[in-house]
This record gives structure tokens, sequence and C-alpha cells, in this order.
């Protein structure tokens, strides 16, 4: 994806080391934990975000540092405790969202959506995989509108506010226990609706397997589902569609 | 729980045989495949109801014969194809419902109730159950209001029922996919709302396990939940409620 | 359901702000984190109830705060230890009950019931959750009857209380592991049966599946199933009930 | 949504009966087993849809009678086999597609879409459900790109066809057993991917769960999940991607 | 354990075939589809028992033969449908028990067996697996008490019989749904406990995993617990405990 | 089940408190938390033991206190660690068993078994389940074999033992992962064979399942299974056997 | 993978047609409805095989042609009843083999292998996935050595045989209910260990979900697992280990 | 398999102790907690591996004593953190590889192989299973090729590798959340692969389920599955294929 001629006229002329050269042709740079790739904005449209569960703090600023110095936007996910510190040490610029246990660092600022994106959620306890979705979804560029605790129990605050989500072009919605509420909303709108069920419950809620029945049995069309608590998952694909 | 002396005086009278005096003072009729509780409508407020599945036909007849000779209405659920006939043929008088797979036979109109149960249900597919928990309720003498297909995807077709809901003393609600409308409904009404989940659906619906669980973790207040499909169940407890 | 001319008559004569107007109109007041429903209890015969798993301390404050200042009692369940300071730092008459993770605050006394509501509950780990449904019932002005430890392995344990049971209007039962004693007190009560699966046991119970499972299959009649662990589930359903 | 002066208007110069004028300004058409949803095109942008499975042949035809008098195009699922003579006789112009079960019967073409659809489907015998997906596109008015046995296990089938689906402006990936190719194709396209598992398999395959579970764990972005075997599903909410 | 200079001295003797030595000093005969075991009654006091299910007639027959040409009682459990006729056909002494699915045949009469054991079952759809349960004890010598629709939601039922069921020395317990007949035994009795469950019920019994959950998590001592529907298994070891 | 005259002749004598009298005919001590059952002895042949789950050290302290009043000798499983040493505190001869979790406290000796319980556990990371097992025999008197680390993964370890567990009358088979054991010393000797399943293991060993699956399905017969890591339901189900 | 100058050598030449050559540079050819790889031998050393289940007959003769046309020997699996005799009819040198479900054709014999490999299976019930498992073994070139009915019950019939299957480069192990085999055998032997888990058995075998887990959990070494009734899978898999 | 007169001869010289020569001929060394297994070389071509998971340090060290003793290289598994310091200390030539949980102990240097084994690992954060898996391949002598994070989502990350891993013997994939890894590079090698599902991943991922269930239905062929996280089982099962 990468253009060849080009990349090696700037090896020839000394402008790009062999090193890096080697990384833009084949695509990725192997760290040896790690083979980022750097094609994925090509093949994707957006670079490739970091699962923060499961790597060392020291990987994460590796990778970081990786997708850095080619001037990708960094999103990483799901960031552990101890990682925290060592990142924002290294890149003083990056920024730590406390409740959606994302980091951010951007390097140059994205691209300004139209159209809008509503986050809509069903309780307040569903909040940080809400944010992980809103912050998302405004990462990529895309101006937002956040409903929060719109859960079934209580229609009228939904109801209330219809017309606002109806301006919107696509829907997410965030609910847990029963995980209703994409059904609901799905019922009242045109646009596409993205359903991510959170684990907020208990006992037979099975950490969130109730909700995600729930909405991949949704008797309302247009309603997709991405797994248990994946608020990014939802914000990268609401941006995705927003972009059309 | 019978009278011992009216019993005891009774055989000596010549009025009642040895062996149905047993089965007064023991409370059940030994079949040998069946023990008869005749014992339950004096606990329980109602006669003891057959469940079919599983059982011969002559089984069926037996125990029918049993509970009809002390002059109990009886209710007979999910009664297989094979009993339909003989039943039929031995009590001219009962009446086989076919989509509801009920058995009814009446020796005695039941007491009228004075308050009305509402039996609302999702999907016209979900109509089997319904009609087991509608004819239940109307077997013990609750009038009742049946909204078919008042599922979550069109909230307007709930809600223009609603007033017709509220007047109603106890609530069922049968729903199969989401399992979502006793959510929606619990939050609109101040009566109690039986859900029962049904097996309508497909794929991760898992046989009514989506809907049962989304009922279980409900997050509207005052609703509790009955086995996927049992419609009778939601029917006995509706006019046991009805009737305090 | 608030009464729009009187509402609009308070704000002419500038006994009520438009702030607080908005909110009777609209029926909740929106916190940002939390649309706090002021229309439920209008509703649903009862104010919101606080859901605590998930939420700040401050969020939970805030909620109380828009609670109390319309005059509604407050009942918070799964209340988490983080909040229980804060809590009653702000709300001095607040009361926290340890054992089953509530706290209430009365501004006025509930309107007293007349018939009660038995509390039965089959073993000494299970009381957490018992006492979840007891004081839940108690708080909406239910007097109730608490049986604890009448577990089926010691059948005399609950038949010694079975008359005072019968004279309940409502039943709770209780129960872990296999959750057996609700089809036991199902089939000795004509009174509406309540089941609470609860997460006691170890092993094949599957953290209260097994319980769960039983009292949804139970083959007495006029039982229903609330989720497991969920006593506040149960006691607002026969708070319901009772006042029927 | 309907336009209220206007139907009074026509009732009173008696172009309409009071009876459709009903219909209309409550948004439904009760047929007692249905409440045919007749405001879903407002709010939806498509009329309603038929799930066949379970309705008696006479209802799938009242419902479909309901739809056609408004000028409805119609589409039933999951057309049940004793349902399908009943309907082509009541609809001669209906169009039976045995393979994916569906009927269709357009009053009207739909309005063409300028962008394409793709659906790609790993096997042979996940055919029926990529055809549900790629017939719901068309009934909407979207040309589609078929791809058919483009599985993982022969990756060149893919690649080669990468271009025509990268042409696309929705993706739709069918796959059963291990349902890895959406993923695969995830990494390699822009559009959102609408990921069907479908039933194919045995053994742990568990009727498509372990396709569902592969889908919702999905490694790249992008992509979100309907029901097993919802070939619907995924192509009506392509449809209204496809649309924005 | 065959005793091997009298093995060799028969075949030296001529009384004895080489073939027929190889089968004995070996411990089993291979037919090619099955290796017979021969030793099973020297190692666990009873021969080997014939499961039906997934055999052809052809095979159940030809194990029979090598099991009957040595003298062995002949057991054999959920004998297929169409293996009943050439069995009976192949031996005209053996018997077909239809509601079981079992076949059984003496050429010696057991030993009888000093004391009882009770099969006890909770519904009547219970009774194929309690038939199972007990004609398994009676073919190895056991007398057996047989009490039937004992369920818990008629206590008086099961209280009724409990004398003649602390008389036996193993009680067997059958039970579907949610399975609590085998802890209200359980806590009645001193003798071992064997709990079967079964597959009779619907929706959330799943076959009989609530059952034999709720038996797996007894809150009564001394119950153990065998697979679902396995009577045949509940039979065999209480014999095994009634012959100690 | 206590005798009704010697019980009242000892009240009028002075001898018995009108308080334990109560106790004796009622046959449990209400400590409110806890019904003590003190009729267990006389209809199961133990007296009731504690759960130690769940329960509070002061509970525990008063349940210990009701059943040593009277006599009886205490078995405590599942004690918490906050338990431990307010009961050792309480009754310093009562011994705490730390691999198994049991507190024992004997005020006589148990009755000795003449026959031996054979508990053999398949590894060394079963040994805790296995101990429950063993010091719970003993507990009742019985004399034990241990055989430890004898996995079917090395035949010869377990084959090597082999007539010393022929020697045993029951025989208790404790494992994790596969579970295989069971159905290896069940194809071996004559005597019951109780199972027990343990959560040792990680991955699709789910807690315990998979052994326990294993268990449930055993080829051997003669084979019950008790919950997973119910050492104690093992070991009183031994010594009930092992008495007969 | 194809020679592309011999190829077009071939093209020019008129030897081969301009269709041919696009399949053989392509490396599939396209049906429509299936994309036949024809790469595969030479990337996985055994060209495609057709997995039955869910294809038309005809789709499965058109597969076959296109497989036959190049002189790929044929092997097709789960062969649906309806494909039977259309594929015999249009391959009369194909092989039915009924047990297993296989059809076999082959252009060509398979080169032999030197080496053997073992079949051993636990019943005599799991013989068509064994067949399944040997048929492939032999359709690639392997002599085999078939064991059958070596279950744990009666291990003398395994231990017997162990000589013999020592002997053998590769061992599977294919077996249901509790799944054992393949530990007791991985135990003992030191070439690989391809087990293979049965649907066999009823109840807690969850349809051969039972043994999967068993096998997944094996306490021995050197065995992996490969999917329920997957006699094919492990046939494949074999010839791939003793070519080595 | 040890040679008897040998043993026997050496007892006689003394040479032999008589407590040592009873281990060699019985084959294990009984330690009471667990009777470590010195037949296994000669069985299974490698000395008994440790689990440490459920192990005390106490144990651990005793274990690795009686391998050591008799010149067995030690390997153990999941090694608790308690047993670490114990066991570096008792064995201060043992290498701890915290990674992986790992403890290695060589007495003598292992064979070397002749042929590689590639260990693929799907993302960073399976890195700890890819290396359990990488050090016991080394453990036993083979060399290893790593490739990391070469998950689908950017396949030229994996393609870009082919040849590497083409030509090894032996493949290990190893992969988390949706698992689809194996099947990739099982079509395209012809090596065998063995598959390693991993825990990575979060919600629907099951704790390693969902890549279990995928690499269990992998439509590529030649793939097997071994335990959740188990590395070792994988290196373990590689060692021995590749040493053929």
């Amino acid at each position: 994806m990468a253009d060849l001629r080009d990349i090696l006229a700037r090896v020839q002329s000394g402008e790009l080391s062999t090193d890096e050269a080697a990384v833009q042709l084949q695509g990725y740079e192997d760290l040896g934990h790690s083979r980022v790739d750097h094609h994925r904005a090509a093949r994707n449209g957006a670079p490739e975000v970091i699962f923060g569960q499961g790597k060392t703090p020291q990987q994460m600023v590796e990778i970081m540092k990786s997708l850095s110095a080619r001037g990708a936007n960094v999103l990483a996910t799901r960031v552990q405790d101890n990682a925290i510190e060592p990142i924002l040490a290294a890149f003083p610029n990056a920024t730590h969202h406390a409740l959606s246990r994302l980091i951010t660092l951007q390097h140059k600022a994205p691209e300004p959506a139209a159209t809008k994106i509503a986050v809509v959620c069903a309780g307040t306890s569903d909040l940080p995989v809400a944010e992980e979705a809103r912050i998302t979804c405004e990462f990529y560029g895309n101006p937002t509108l956040s409903i929060c605790d719109a859960g079934v129990a209580g229609l009228h605050r939904l109801l209330n506010s219809l017309e606002e989500i109806r301006a919107c072009r696509v829907v997410i919605v965030v609910a847990g226990m029963e995980g209703a509420l994409p059904s609901v909303v799905g019922g009242q709108v045109s646009a596409p609706v993205i359903a991510v069920p959170t684990s907020v419950g208990y006992g037979a809620s099975f950490g969130g397997v109730a909700a995600l029945l729930g909405m991949l049995n949704s008797c309302a069309s247009g309603v997709s589902v991405v797994n248990i608590d994946n608020g990014f998952g939802a914000g990268f694909l609401a941006n995705r569609i927003n972009r059309l």
C-alpha cells in the first residue's frame, strides 16, 4: 500500500533509513513482542488501536512510540492501572480517561464529521462503557449527543429526548441488566443502532450475558451488537458509518 | 383437613364406602401410577392440575376420573396428541383447546372474580402461551383483557392500550425473543406483573433462555417470572393474586 | 401526570421556580449522570429506588438529594462500601443496614398495611437476602413474619411454623443450594409465593443457578421467581400484592 | 405521524371510512391476533416485516392483506412450509424463495440505491443464510455483490475478490463453524462489516454459538454482529447504512 | 482371575476348546465390534450390562450370545426399537420391558437379597426411569418397594409412606422438574439415598439439568447422584449397597 | 421422636426446664438466625452438621453451643477464616483442620466401625478435598485407607494398591481435571464408589464441571457422584453405607 | 503455486483452455455456490475435502466433478442421505461407507505409508466415528490397527492390546460418555495421541460435551483434541503426522 | 520396565538400597502426598512434569527432589508465587521463567532435535502462553521459531513470515479472543498445527471459551486443540511429534 518507488527514491536520497523503509514496505514494525501494523490506516481508515489488557507497561510505551513516530494518533483501551504512570511519563500530551480506562494521544486534530452520533445509555451504572464509546467517537472527530439513564422502566425519560436522538446519523445504545433499551430505541429511529451490552447487573445477568442475548434477539430491525462492555468497538464502528 | 368425625359417621351409616373414607382421610387416592391429591383445594385453594406431558392416555383418563368423582373441576396442561381422543371419549363435556394444548372440564361454574386480569403478549407467535394463561384465568372464574402483538418495536401499540391494562388488578406479560415487554409494562403500571418468557425465537434465543434472562434482570420493579412457556403457571398465580 | 394547570399557576405566583416546574412537567430531573424519575410513584405506586452497584458515592448522594428534595422516601440497594460514609454524612437520618447492604431514609412514615408478609428462609447463610426482603417490606409499611433456617432437610422446622405462615397474605421464600423450599411451602399455602434464589452454595450451585432453575421448575403452582439474591425485588412485589 | 386534519377531511368527504381512519390515526390495525404496525415505515424507514415462524397460514395471509391494502411492499421471513401455498394462492404476485424461506411481494419497485452491498459467505453450506441477506438487500433496492465459499482455509479465494469487496459501501459476512471470516475481512476493508453467524457445523459448534462468539470477539474493529442465521437482519441493517 | 491351571487342564482333556480357553484367559471375547468383558462379574460382582443406544440389532444379538454362552444373566438398557424383534427372535426367553426400554434374560435365578430397596418417584411422568431402576433391582434379586407420585407439592403423599420407606435398606429417589424430592426424603431417612434426576419438564428444566443441579446441591446429607434418566445406574448401585 | 411422657415427667420433677422441654418436643432450638435440628440424629443417624460458609463467627459459636449443650459431636465444614479463632476460644477442645477447612469437636468417641473406607485421590492438588472426606469418615468412627496421587496417567500407581482398595467396604474417589479415576476404579472393584469431582484444573475444567460431567457419565457401574469439592458429603455417605 | 510460464506455454500451444488456465492461476474454480480450492494439495499436502452437511446433491456432484477433472482423489464427509444416489450415479467408482457417512473416490492409489496408525475406540457405539477416522487414514494410504470396545471399565481389554498400540506411530482414541480413554492410553504410550470425543451418551453427556471437556483436561501429556464426532479430522491429522 | 535381575543384583551387591530398589520396581516413589512416577520416561518418553497449581511449596520441593535424585530433568508448570523462593533455595541451578510461570531444572542437556517448531501467537497479550509453549519445546531440546502478534486483523504480518513457518516441522498457534489464527495458518501449511486457545479477551470471550470453540470448529484440516492457556501441553506434544 505504500508507494514503492517513492520509498526507494527516499532511501536512495538518504532521506529514509533502510530500517524505516523496511517497516513501510512490509507494513509493520516488529518490536519482538508486537508487530505494529502501519498499514492499518490505509486498509481500515484508522490506525491500529492498542488493546491494553494483558500488556506490560513497557510494551504499551513501545507500541505508542512506534505509532507516534509515524504520526498516528493513538488510542489505547482497557489500560491497566500499572501502565498509566509510565505512559503519561513517556507521553506528557497523552490524556488518561479514568472512568473509561482509555488513553488518547492526538498528534493532529481528527477531521471533523458533519453529523452527530448519539450515545444513549440505560442507567447511571452503564456510564463507564458509554463514556468509552463517546470518547472513541470524539477521538475520531465526531460530535456526539449523550443521553444517560434513559432506561425502559421510565419511558418518558427516553421519549423526551427522541427528537434529539432522531437528529443523529448513528445511534449507540448501551445497556446492562435485561438490555431492552436497543429494542425500544430501534423501534423509534431510522438510523443504524449499535447495541452495547454491559456487565452491569448481578445474579442471572451472568456478567452481561442476559443483556447480550436480549440485544441479539431484538425484535426491532436495524440493530447489531458488539461484545459485552465493548464501548470502543461501538464508537469505532459508529465513526465508520458516520463517515460514509 | 377432612372432618374426621363426620367421615366416620358417614361410614357408619353406610353413606360412605371404606375405600372412599380412606381416600378422604389420607388426602389422596393411590392409582398405582399416581397419587391424586384430594386435599390440594383445601391447602392451595384449587384442586390438583394434571401435567399432561409424559403421561399415557389411560393414566390421564384415570386421574381425571379420580378428580371428577369428587366433584373437582379439571384442568389438564400440555396434553399430548394421543390423549385427546381418549379423554374426550371418556368425558364428553370436556373441552380441548388446541392452540394452548389445554383440556378443561367444569362440573360447576367457578366463582366469578370481580376484577380483571390483563394478558398482554408481545407477538402473534407468542399466542399459544398467552392463550394458556388466559384460559387458565377464565377456568378459575376471572374476567380477562387480551392484548396481542404489542411488542416494543412499535410502542404505540402498547401505549394505546395502557389505560385498559391499568384497569386490571394483575398483569400477565408474555414475550419471546428478547423478552423486553415486561420491563416496559412494569414501568407503566402499579399492579403486580407476572412475566412469561416463551420459546419463540431462534439462534441465540436458546429456546427461551434469552427472554427468561431478560425478565429475571428486569430493571422495572414489581415483576416476577415463571418458567419458559408456562402460561398455566402465570394464570394460576394471577388468579390467586386476583382473589386476595 | 402532574396537574398542568396547577403547576403553571404556581409558577405564575412565584411559588414554584421554572426549573422545578420543568422537572415536574417532564417527570424527571436530569443530573447529567442520572435522570431521576419523579413520576414513578404516580405510575408505579412507589418512588424510584436507587441501585447502588456501579455508582460513585457522589452520584448516590446527588440522586438521594433529588428524591429527598421532593419528599420521597429513599431506598438504596446494593450500596457499595465506599458510599456508606458519604451518604450518612449527607443524610444523618438515613439508616445503613449492614447485612442487607440497604440504606433507607424515611421522610414520612409509610402507610401501614393491615396484613402480614412472611419471609421464610432456608438457611442461616441466606439471611442477608432475606433481610433485604424483610426490610424492603417494612420500608413500605408492611408488618412481617420472619422464619429463618427452615430448610427441607428438617421439615419439622417448617411444619411447626406453618400456621403462622398461612396467616400471611403473601409469602416470600428465600433459599440457596437446591432451592427446594419454595416448592414445599408452595404446596402448603394458598397465598402467592415469591421465590428468591440465593447464591449460597458452592460447586454446581453455580452462584445460585441451581436454586434459580429449581424454583422456575417448581412442581407447586402459585410460585413465581425473581433474580438471584434479589431480596429487594421480592419485597417490592410483596408490598404491591399485599396492598391490593 | 399521519396528518390529522387531512385524515379528518377525508372522513368528512366520505373518501375514507371511519375504520380506516382509526387505523391511520392509531398507527396500527388490530386483527385480534396481530397489531399490524402501519407507522413503522414513517418511524423506521421501512414497513413492518413478517416473522413467519410460529404463525398460522391464516394469520400470515391476514397480515399480508393488511399491509398490502395500504400499499406496503411485503417481506416475510422464516415462512413455514404449510404457509407457502395459502400465501401464494392469496397473492399470486408474491415470490417464494425456497432456499432462504423468504416470501416477497412488491407492489411498487423500491427506490434503487447507488452503492453496492457485498455479501460474502464462508462456505457453500452457509448459502441459505447468505441468500436471505442478499434477497433482503435487493428487496429494498440495493445492488449486491455475492461471493460464496471464500472461507479462511483457502485465503486466495477471498484475496482474489478483495478489490470487488472494497468497492462496496457495506459488507455482510456470513460464516458458520469457527466464524473467522468477518475478522479477516474486517482487517482488509474500511466499510462497516455486519457479521452473521450461521448454525452450520456440528459438535462443539453448538448450533452456531461458536461462530457467534468468534464474531463478538473479533480482533478486527468495525465489525458488529446479528443473531445466528439472521440473514434478514443483516440485510435490513445493510440497507439502512447503505442509504445514509 | 480365571484359574489358570484348571483352564489348561480342561484344554488338555479336550473339555475346553482353545478358543474358549483364550477368552477365559484374556478375560474377554473379541467380536470385532465389541470386546465382551467376561471377567466383569469376578471384578465387579455382576456381569457386563449392554448399553443399547447406538448399537445395531446384530451387534446386540452377538453380544447377548457371547454372554449367554457363558451362562451370564443378560440386562440390556436403552434398547432401540429396531433391536427388539431381532433380540426376542434370537432369545425367546428374553423379556422386553417397554416403558423402561430394558431387555432382561435370566438363565438362572439371582440370589435373593434379604432387605428391600425403595424406589420413590416424584411424578407419574417419571415412571419410565423409576421402572428402569426397579426392574434393575429385581433383576439382581432385590425385593423392592415402589412409591409413585409422591412429589413435594403434596407432602402428605410422601409422609404417609415414610414408615415403609424407612424399612428399606437403600432408597432410590427419582424426580424431574426441580428435583426437590431427594432432599426431602434425605432429611427423613438414615439409609443411603441415590438420587436420579429425570428429563421430565420443559423450558428451564433443560432436559433434566435443573433436577440434576438440585440434587447435587442437596442440603440433606447422605444423598449421591447418578446421570439424568439413569435408572439403571441407580438400581445397579442400590443392589451393590443392599448386598453389603 | 422424643419420648413425650418421659419429657413431661422430667418437667414435672423439675429435672428439665420448660425451655429445654420445648426444644426436645419441637425437635429444634430456635436461635433466631438458625433453627438447630435436634431430631436429626434420630431421623438421619447423625447430628446436624454446620455449613460454615456465609455464617458469622457468632452464629457459628451459638450453633455449636446449642449442639454441644445436648451432647452432640460437632462437625463444621467450610469454616471461614474469621470464625476459626472465636470457635477455638469458645471450644478449647475443638480441632481445626486447616487443609480441609473442617472443625471437629468430639464430646464422646464415635462408635468404631469394623470395616474400612478407602479414600483414593487422583493428584496431590486434590488433597484438601480428599482430606475433608477422610476426616469426615474418621469423625464418624470409620477406619480409612488413604491413597494419594494415583491418577490415570500412571496406572501402576493405582494398580499397585488395588488389593488394599478391594479390601475396603466403600471407596471414595476424588479427582479434578478430567475426573477419569472413578471410572477406572469403578471397573476394578465391587464396592460402591462415591465420586467427588474437585475444582482442580484450569481453562476448560470450568471449576470442576469437566470432572463432574465425566463422573456422571462414567461407563463403570456402581458409581454415584456428589457436588464439586464436596468431600464432606462423600464421607458422610460412606459412613452411612459402611454402617449398614 | 502453479508454474506460471508452463501454464502460459500450454495455453499458447492450445493444450490448455483459457478457462482451465484461469482456474490454475487463481487456484480455485468458481462454481457460483463453491470456490473449489485447487491449490490446497500444494499448500496443505492433500486436496480439498468436501463437507457434505448442508449441501445439495447437485452441489456435491459438481464439486466432485471439479476435483475429479483435475485428478484429485475425492473424500466427502457427513454425506447426507439424499446425496448418496446422485453421487454414486455420477461416479460409479465411488464408494459409500454407510456407517461413517463417507464417500471416497480414488483416481490413483495413495502413496503407502510405512508406519501404522492405531484407532482405539472405547465402546461399540463409538464405531461410526472410529470408522470415519480409520477410513480417512486408509484413504491417504496409511495402514491402521483397529481396537474396538476397549473402554476403561474393563482395563484388561486395553492392556492386552498395548504392545500392538505401542507399535504404531500415531494413536487416535475415540470415546464418548466420560471420555476417559485418551488419558489412560496417553499415560501408556509415547506416540502423539489424537483424542476424538463422540456424542455417544445421554443426559449430562450433553451431546459429547462431557467427553470433550474430559479430553481437554487430560492429565496425560501428549494428547490433543478435535471436535466432537470429528473422526475425519483425527484421521487427516494422523496422516499428516505419520508422514513426517 | 526396570530390569528386574539387574536391580536385584545391585541390591545383593549393596550398590542399591532396598528402598530405592522398591521405588524402581514399583515404578514410583510414594511421598505420602504424591506418588512420583519414575517409569514415565520409559513409557512416555519424558519424565513426569509437575503441575504447580494447588501444591504447597514443600510438596513442590519434595517432588523435585525425588525426580532430581534419579537424574530426571525437571519441569514445573503454573508455579505459584509462594513456591518460587523455596524452590530456588533448594535448587540453585533451577530457573524461574516469570512470564510463563515455569521452573526448569536441567541436570543434563536434552538431546537436540534436528528440526524446528514454530510458535506463532496472535497478539502481544497472548505472550505468556506462547512463552510457556516455547520454553517447553526448548526444555526438550527443540529449536524454535517465535512469531508474535501476527493476528488476522493484519494478515500481512503473518503472510510475511509464512516461508519461515513452512520450514518448521510442527506449528503451534496461540490465540485468544476469536481464536481465528489457527484456521488461517492451518490453511497455509502442511505441518501438523497445535492450536492453543488463551483466556485473553473479555465479555463474551468467557475466559477463552470463544477461542476454544473457534479452534475446535476450525474449517482448516490438520488442526488439533489443547486446553485453554495450556502452552505446556502444546509444547510437550510438539516435541513428541518433532521427534518422530
